[in-house]
């Protein structure tokens, strides 16, 4: 089963704790919130600009990427569990 | 009786429990919104723009979608019970 | 005595319960805000645009329609209850 | 002594209460904000556009008006208590 | 000393409350916020507008004018009592 | 050391007390916020518009201007004690 | 690995508190947000215009800049504590 984000949504899947701390992010240990990192799953087909037509978006499938601890929505799909959230909760984009 | 939904509102059934464990989607189980699937049943003319246009949406009657579950207005129409939701409240539509 | 609703306004004539279980809309019990069905009366002339032009409405005097509980304002002209609110306010409309 | 509104706002006489019951408005006895009646004395010249140009108001003077009950600013002018409002304030516009 | 508001502002001298049952403005006894009256004394050099332009103020130095009790900020320039205060502040202009 | 404001930013200098009792300026005693003085130092490149485009600010370095006492970030440049603040928070320039 | 900003965000290192007052800035002791001083390490491909075109950020790789204390996200890439912000929480560029 496959799903298709609306507008300007991505689902990512979380990238678990162990595979975080050999990738190179180490989250700081302070009161602020911290960015997880991620991989884009799946991503909608742009977002709505103001005259009605799309802006495609700037992450693609794959990605891995930088999000807000608190941003978005779990769901569990094929038995994967995923976020769905905006693109704009999307902090950067991580190199090689 | 038929029901046309408002410019950029969907008419929404909840799909049960039951099928949502066979379709694949499990919600997680903890303090986040889940999100819940349900089908299309109908769609408004269009989201209206800035300029008095119309966009028409992105989601047809039919579609299976998800929605945040504190999303839309209860209704019940021909004995049914359906949701009235606007269209940026559905996550993505799922495929086959 | 008439009454011209101004820019994007309508004015509803709420339908009463017993006619609303007869037409096949039974509001469910539950704690959400529940819609309500009624009769447009008269419809102003139009939203303005960001431009200043006018948008004409999409609903129009005779039409059907769902709007939530608590939405309008409510006044009395010749002896009728009626309610004033904004054509937002307007869920969608019914067909036969 | 005249008062010019400025832009957007409207100068209006409110009905007295006796008036009011002569003229067909009878106000419900709820608790929800109950409009009240009045007649527009002046109009400001009008609405400024997102582009620097004006939109002329569509009420004059001379229109009998409904309005939000805590809508507009008290003044009293050659002895009249008066109230500046916005055009927005406007419910609609009552006819013979 | 001069001193000249910037883009929308307007310096206002409040009238004294003396002139002001002379001139016509007794302002009721209730609960509402009531207009003040001043005379402007200095306006700005305009609104800037979503492009960037200029739209030139509506009022100009000399006119009479109404405005919200709490409006403005207080300064004192060359030994007299001002209000600097947006144009958007001013309910109306009075004349002759 | 140089510092360049960023885009509608101001570098501002707050006047002395005991200038500003000369240069003509006594703030009043009462509740309300109180305007202070200062002088211009060094201003953005100016204000981003809708439309990608820059509107160079109204007011220049010298500029003597008054802004509201809670305006503005604090900042020790070169051992003197500045405010960086927005064009908009600048409530008018003074003249000789 | 590298780390590319989303959009109008920008990758920020702190200057420690030892350089700062070599360099000249000296945080007042009072109780405002004070700025603090960093260096940008990575900007985003630019701001995304309402037409949805982009407008390339105003800072670079290098620039010496002056930020609110509690702007941005903390991340630690690659061993170093880094701060993922928006171009508009930065208040200027700092010259030689």
């Amino acid at each position: 089963m496959t799903f298709r984000p609306l507008h300007d949504r991505v689902l990512v899947k979380r990238v678990e704790e162990e595979s975080t701390t050999k990738g190179g992010i180490i989250i700081p240990d302070t009161a602020k919130e911290k960015p997880q990192e991620g991989e884009i799953v799946a991503v909608g087909g742009g977002a709505i600009k103001e005259d009605g037509t799309v802006r495609p978006l700037d992450v693609k499938a794959g990605d891995r990427v930088l999000f807000g601890k608190w941003s978005g929505t779990e769901v569990t799909l094929n038995g994967e569990e995923l976020l769905i959230m905006k693109e704009s909760d999307i902090l950067g984009i991580m190199g090689a």
